[in-house]
């Protein structure tokens, strides 16, 4: 590994000078990005696998279009990060997904050619749509570039996309990055299809009568685009056979092999020339050039810091609310069988590992489909099964009208168990698990467990599925029990009373926060009452009365401020002081971010001496 | 037509007997059904075309498949009522769509006929891929069958179904009802090709083999299996083609033509023997057998009621808040070609048509996509376009994600105009526009305007274009303008004060009610101020502090009271009554609901003498 790449790629103007290189200049600036993301990856975490998949095709898609006159939109933009460093952020790549640095995700507000936000799944069609669009209604004759993975083509706006681009008169590319992964193995019929693509012997031959035409051909032009539609009718008469995107209106070009730059290029230039929407087939190896990832992909999904040579990364912690639940779940499953599992594609995030291999029958993995799985969870019920759906949060906003229509309308019992609930830290604002109280506790027929310890977590799962009644949410948060007062779990809620006329509330992990400000604060002999909630929704009239008979109730909460749990309490109690989070959450430590948001002990502190009043 | 089969429908057992019918008995109980269907919807309103174009089939499937022990799943159940009519709701028909009479949906707490609810699209294939898998898990032998137009294929959660739904191992039959329509003229390329398959003439001759084998065997079993397999592989080695399903994993029987008794019954016959998932595709008329239907079957999507023999419907009325809001735009849009127009399949009900027909470039139907239409929004407007979309606010709820994250977080500005926001009526719980607020209040970055007249909503509509900040909605009622009192509108509130202690705050139509309690007080002598929000979020300081000066403030919402406007100001104000809706609303006549969720003039009155202190 020569260090020649580096001072140059400082140099060079960018993306615009890539062009200038040759195919074997850009070879060995792929090897110099990959040994990059390497590094950062191993010190910041991140997503590994994915983006070095893509260090080749990004590079091409620099070289044949034109940011930020051409617009790139990258489906969950945490494949983008060879992206990142072509357009200007090397120096700061180093600071990716730490506090003040650089997002894990694309955002437009970091640079002009990250041209859509992306954070979650199968949106770029969509938006690369109403880009293109809007070119078009200008008189433009850029181009919109769409890129993602199969993994997307498991969410339904994908199709939604599809359906509406297919017929449109745009110049709209949409690369499919095929690596049959999405998150962990890629699920569902439509996977298999893709992969029936990925090894069809008719598209390789359209593509090499593209690649002898392109050789012939060096200006681009309409010379290439009658060669494009000449070879691909001359197959299809052959073949009598056509791909689904071209039964919707597409051109499709493809497979090209992700890993060779020239293929890929002359493929990308190929689709340029047919100036309407083309889907472009890429098979790329998630992992490529890095061993441990390119044998276990999914392990590097999204990872925190690993060691670079084994590659031993830290995704599944034993210790960690996640897997508290997955194995509580197997308990409880091991002797009721009308438990059903189900994931959207998070099937070692959640902890559902232990379920998945014990119940194989019980186990159901749906994609990256979190509507598909609420109503799929409401089917299953409506025939006395018992449903579980563990969920980040943050996706759990994709289902919104199945959970008011499919459960709660027939208070259908379904069991929702909320991962990642709270602040994640540095996947940033649209990984953050804040809004998941405003949105369950709007939906009717509606409880919500938040325990504050794996101790609680275990009760509440257990109370959950006996309730047998309506959408029954437990919700804890990313990583592991810190928690340093062991008590008495409960269900319910705990009051420590003091007789004190400050009443502090709080619930989930937050109670641990309060607790060491009471610590903070003994010193400045200040004592108050604490309440935990932990069934904090619905609020049982008892709840409310003891609320009300303190002159002033501080409320904690790490949920945004608007549907908040102390927004409920003041519509009947008069004394409550509501402490929340303002609005979305940028990526840093955790730790840090609750401290901006005023959820540390420190802050927690400062909030209740305003208030003390002897 | 003969009064023969009315009573004897009345006097059969239900849908068991339907069985011993020949197909020529059966020909005339459709007749006699589509007489009923049309004299009910005349009368009472409803859903007319689609269901006279499913007549045929329904009758089909409860005579080859055995309800309830065999599930039944309608996507929007509004094309159910013959299915309502067959298992034993005939005598209640005439009372459909009114207050305490049937839904104008399936419900499972009217009928164990009714295996799911159905208000919302595309939920199908999921829900029955639930009930299949608990049969399967159970191991029961028992089928469940979806039945969904081709409308419903342009949203995304059908694709995410079949996409689990294809490699399932279950006795699930998913039949398409190809009517080309999904509610206006169905869009986009997936339609497109569904016509393909429509008139295919490779399936024609995959169904006459089918048909001459069934023909030959009059038991169900293994020799029609084989019949149907090899049929199905000599044609395909003719046409070396295979439809989309087919590529998903599904066995696809079709098309049938809807309206031959016959012909349906041994597609079904078939479907059932392949125990494995099957799409059976059929082809049929929407508004078949009432002519002005079957010209205009759009019109007679959702219709009030009308008359028999023009079929002269009223669904669009030109004194209506959707359509003045349509003109509005129209004439802000003839002077800024920055505005762009998207609805999600309600170009009629929501007024679009103005527009449309002006700006066609301008103008787009995605389908029933709402996911996608705020994408596309984002994407458009990442652009500097001025995206409009029109939208139901019960529709609205089907975007949450895409609300929050590819236009909240960057502040992307797009006007939602949130139609039928309040109670709508007779379509029941699962059209009422009763959550827009919660959802919209709980997405950062989000402004909320709610006109209390036709002059109102044209200010706000011209507010929201020009705000160019962010989410900006205005929400409105279905139906027309009935304001009394006509005064100066506003965007942001108007304060009538006569200096009482005792403040009442409304926004929307119901800001007319308060005033009519007004009336109804004023000769008992009492007087109280009356704040009309029109602006309702965010909260302005200023408005904070107005309210808190009152000693009660009683406030009236057309809005689910978790997540209420009420609420926002109970967290600064101490003095607050809030009065909203406390959950789930059936159908039935808008004013009479407001009166049970004690916002009609005189519920409104009541409370307002329990806090009336002289």
């Amino acid at each position: 590994m020569s260090d020649f790449f580096i001072p140059d790629l400082k140099k060079m103007r960018l993306p615009q000078d890539l062009k200038k290189l040759d195919f074997s200049q850009c070879q060995l600036l792929c090897s110099e990005i990959r040994q990059m993301l390497i590094d950062t990856t191993s010190k910041n975490g991140g997503h590994l696998a994915s983006n070095l998949g893509v260090v080749e095709l990004t590079l091409a898609i620099h070289r044949v279009f034109e940011s930020p006159k051409d617009k790139i939109v990258w489906d969950v933009g945490h494949q983008a990060y060879t992206h990142k460093i072509l357009t200007g952020r090397l120096e700061r790549f180093s600071t990716i997904r730490k506090e003040n640095g650089l997002s894990g995700f694309c955002r437009p507000d970091e640079s002009v050619h990250d041209a859509f936000i992306s954070g979650h799944s199968s949106n770029s069609v969509s938006a690369a749509l109403g880009i293109a669009t809007a070119m078009k209604l200008s008189g433009s004759k850029r181009y919109t570039v769409a890129v993602l993975g199969d993994g997307a083509f498991t969410g339904g706006l994908v199709y939604e996309g599809l359906n509406n681009a297919g017929k449109s008169d745009t110049n709209l590319i949409i690369i499919l990055n095929h690596n049959e992964m999405s998150i962990s193995k890629n699920v569902g019929s439509i996977a298999k299809y893709l992969s029936t693509l990925r090894t069809k012997e008719s598209y390789h031959k359209t593509k090499n009568v593209v690649e002898k035409a392109l050789d012939k051909t060096p200006l681009v032009g309409k010379p290439i685009i009658r060669a494009v539609k000449a070879s691909k009718k001359a197959v299809k008469n052959v073949m009598l056979n056509s791909t689904m995107f071209e039964d919707l209106g597409f051109a499709f070009i493809g497979p090209l092999d992700g890993h060779d730059q020239e293929e890929l290029e002359k493929g990308l230039i190929a689709a340029k020339a047919l100036c309407k929407p083309v889907v472009v087939h890429v098979n790329t190896v998630k992992g490529k050039g890095y061993a441990p990832a390119e044998e276990n992909p999914g392990e590097f999904h999204g990872i925190g810091s690993f060691e670079i040579a084994t590659g031993n990364p830290d995704v599944v912690l034993p210790d960690s609310y996640s897997s508290v639940f997955g194995k509580e779940l197997l308990d409880i499953a091991n002797k009721d069988d009308r438990i059903v599992a189900v994931t959207a594609a998070m099937k070692y995030g959640t902890g559902l590992q232990y379920f998945a291999k014990a119940h194989p029958d019980r186990f159901f993995d749906v994609g990256i489909a979190e509507e598909h799985a609420v109503t799929f969870c409401a089917g299953l019920a409506s025939m006395g099964m018992i449903p579980v759906f563990a969920v980040y949060s943050t996706f759990l906003q994709r289902a919104y009208d199945q959970l008011m229509h499919d459960l709660s309308i027939c208070r259908t019992h379904t069991v929702l168990c909320v991962d990642r609930a709270g602040i994640v830290g540095e996947d940033g604002e649209t990984h953050q698990g804040i809004f998941d109280i405003p949105l369950l506790t709007s939906v009717p027929n509606t409880t919500i467990y938040s325990p504050s310890s794996y101790k609680e977590l275990k009760l509440c799962l257990r109370a959950a599925v006996a309730s047998r009644d309506g959408i029954t949410a437990v919700r804890y948060p990313k990583g592991r029990d810190n928690s340093l007062y062991d008590e008495k779990p409960d269900t319910n809620y705990t009051l420590k009373s003091s007789g004190s006329r400050l009443l502090v509330v709080c619930y989930g992990r937050l109670y641990d926060n309060v607790m060491k400000a009471i610590e903070l604060l003994h010193n400045e002999g200040i004592s108050f009452d604490v309440l935990k909630l932990v069934k904090i929704f619905p609020i049982e009239d008892e709840l409310y009365k003891l609320v009300s008979e303190y002159d002033n109730v501080l409320f904690f909460e790490e949920c945004y401020r608007f549907g908040s749990i102390a927004e409920k309490y003041s519509t009947v109690c008069r004394n409550i002081h509501s402490y929340a989070i303002n609005g979305f959450i940028k990526h840093g430590a955790p730790n840090d971010l609750l401290d901006e948001c005023g959820l540390s002990p420190e802050k927690i502190a400062d909030r209740i001496r305003e208030y003390y009043h002897g």
